[in-house]
């Protein structure tokens, strides 16, 4: 049976699959998140450059012998809580991921984040590239209209960068500006390492019909990250 | 004497130095990229992921024992053009990069790229994340002002999304809609692999006065990325 190149599958675990999950391949990302810094600053002569690619190739071809088919395409949840595993944010399992530890507050309708960007994240010099403030504000926008209890894809985002952020200690806020049926407004901002404002944000949230038919059909209920 | 923890600096390479690095480092990152793919790809068992775990940490102690303070914070010049080593999207070193190759018309005052978005790359499940989306948009808008003889930061990002983008091949183009003094406004789109526009975008960009002060101390023209 062919399966399509990126597919959608929901994987349930229990608390002790959960953690034991966390403790293996939480490591195995964290390692891959410190090896990337480290290969865009190091300096070492180029012959041990060259064997430790050798080494890296060989690490891939022991993990890719047993692999999903193309993309992570799994939505674990536990106890009913959806884990991303996969999100190029916040995914647990995405080396990508700075990663952001989002904090929802699901009374007012917000959600806030500290996070640190490092040399990964450049765009001019000593600073975070313009679109990864962008793509940090995007996840974190998501889940304010999540949290206030709207969930939907981005519709439109604008961003207004006020100055330069320097690469380093940050942090976001967004809360849910007003709702009308299956649009949420969220507004929000985010601070440099002095607490200054350096970019702020608007953004219009939808559920689309394809999204709240696949729901209904699912019987699921929409992805709120965790 | 101390160094910035984020550092500029600038190097000339010549062209056989550029080419050697390009080979022993551009290999070292595609090696990372694909291993980074396949990690979070992977459903070997939890022990051989400890012990390739174990390995990837022993590689990063190699690699850091000599290193640049903080940031790559280097902007790599090669016969006059700059080289984004560092950059996230496009930077030759940096294994977050999908990279990105933009082709900038500088006739039009425009900049296009073709790329393709793996499973690093997700949101919503089977998806692209839309602040991926926007990461890459950024950075191909910037090139597009700077083709147009306009560089500067983004001040302002409009992004309208018209549907989900599907994780594979991609496409973008973006064009110098108008120019006013220090500002000048680009347009742009992402397609997907049907062709289909998914993403309308509109930026403003800004040199900005620390910016154009900073070039007239230096003396050097402001980054253009090739």
């Amino acid at each position: 049976m062919s399966r399509a190149p990126f597919e959608y599958r929901t994987v349930d675990l229990t608390d002790e699959e959960f953690a034991a999950d966390q403790a293996v391949y939480g490591r195995l990302t964290e390692a891959l998140r410190r090896l990337n810094e480290v290969s865009l600053r190091t300096t070492v002569g180029h012959d041990l450059v060259a064997a430790v690619t050798e080494e890296v190739e060989a690490i891939t071809a022991r993990l890719e012998v047993e692999m999903i088919p193309a993309n992570f395409g799994v939505v674990v949840t536990n106890n009913g809580r959806v884990r991303g595993y996969g999100n190029t944010v916040v995914g647990m399992r995405n080396p990508l991921a700075p990663p952001l530890s989002i904090v929802q507050d699901r009374v007012k309708g917000g959600a806030s984040s500290e996070f640190f960007l490092n040399a990964l994240y450049e765009g001019p010099p000593g600073k975070v590239h313009g679109g990864v403030l962008a793509l940090v504000l995007d996840q974190i926008f998501g889940e304010a209209a999540a949290a206030g209890g709207t969930p939907g894809m981005t519709g439109t985002l604008t961003l207004r960068y006020r100055k330069p952020t320097a690469l380093g200690a940050c942090s976001a806020a967004a809360w849910v500006d007003s709702t009308a049926g299956i649009k949420t407004i969220v507004k929000g901002e985010l601070r440099d390492a002095e607490g200054e404002v350096t970019v702020e944000a608007e953004g219009l949230f939808i559920l689309p019909k394809w999204a709240r038919e696949q729901i209904a059909a699912s019987g699921e209920t929409p992805p709120q990250y965790e």
